[in-house]
């Protein structure tokens, strides 16, 4: 099965979060499950925050591109397309809140899951948890804005 | 000149956003520039979002630290001590949030500036602005929370 940014043109794969042509970067992979959004990723070990806890960045920056490339997704749903038709639709993130409600573990593989709140022509709200086991360790909130026709040109 | 970050000890040294013993890790400093706080970073070539633009997880990163970072130095001051003395009070992410208000170009150095909005004995509020150059990039607003002493035992 494709993930979501396994649709991404070559220009919109280098993103140190999820662009598969990033080998620094995380390379999240992001699915459907049902009516729910979910990515996995393993902290590598130097992705600390104190000795035995994951950085609250790292999982900023989890929930920052698994719900671009859900707000992607739900646009194409919205507009009853499959993700490799034209015209390609990509998002920015407005804004985004992370309320951070447990330390998060070292050593666990987390669950990013999202739920799409919104979705217009222009946007797209997707509200996020990240898991460690049946541990919800933070909540996402983000406004992702559809990329406007300048930025997607070379 | 030291930097809040050179305060924390050997334990509180490894985050992946300011430790200094973090080799992997982003390693920023802050300091006191008259009543704010400023750090300065210069994104490596691999922070990518789109071609061109920096990657906007690493501009969360860059917030939550710096301003975790100002919360300890904003606390130190409020109880009238220096950094290196005890009790040491250490602060962890309660809640980041993030307005991206402009693409963030590749190959300036960023300047993150902070301003204490409210420092009580148990958290500290943080405002912060990015800026390449004269423009501002982003926006941050993150609350603090004073670590717990369960936190901070080995």
């Amino acid at each position: 099965m494709k993930a979501f940014q396994d649709f991404y043109a070559e220009d919109f794969s280098h993103c140190y979060g999820c662009g598969s042509l990033n080998e620094h970067g995380h390379q999240i992979k992001s699915y459907w499950e049902g009516e729910e959004s979910v990515a996995k990723y393993l902290p590598k070990k130097y992705h600390t925050a104190i000795p035995g806890y994951v950085y609250g960045g790292l999982l900023a920056s989890l929930i920052d591109c698994h719900s671009t490339g859900t707000a992607a997704a739900a646009s194409y749903k919205f507009e009853n397309r499959e993700m490799d038709t034209e015209p390609v639709l990509r998002f920015v993130t407005g804004s985004l809140k992370v309320d951070y409600l447990a330390p998060t573990p070292m050593g666990v593989e987390l669950e990013i899951r999202g739920k799409v709140i919104e979705v217009t022509p222009k946007k797209a709200v997707v509200e996020s948890r990240i898991l460690a086991g049946d541990v919800v360790c933070a909540k996402g909130y983000v406004v992702a804005v559809r990329m406007p026709a300048s930025m997607m040109k070379k």
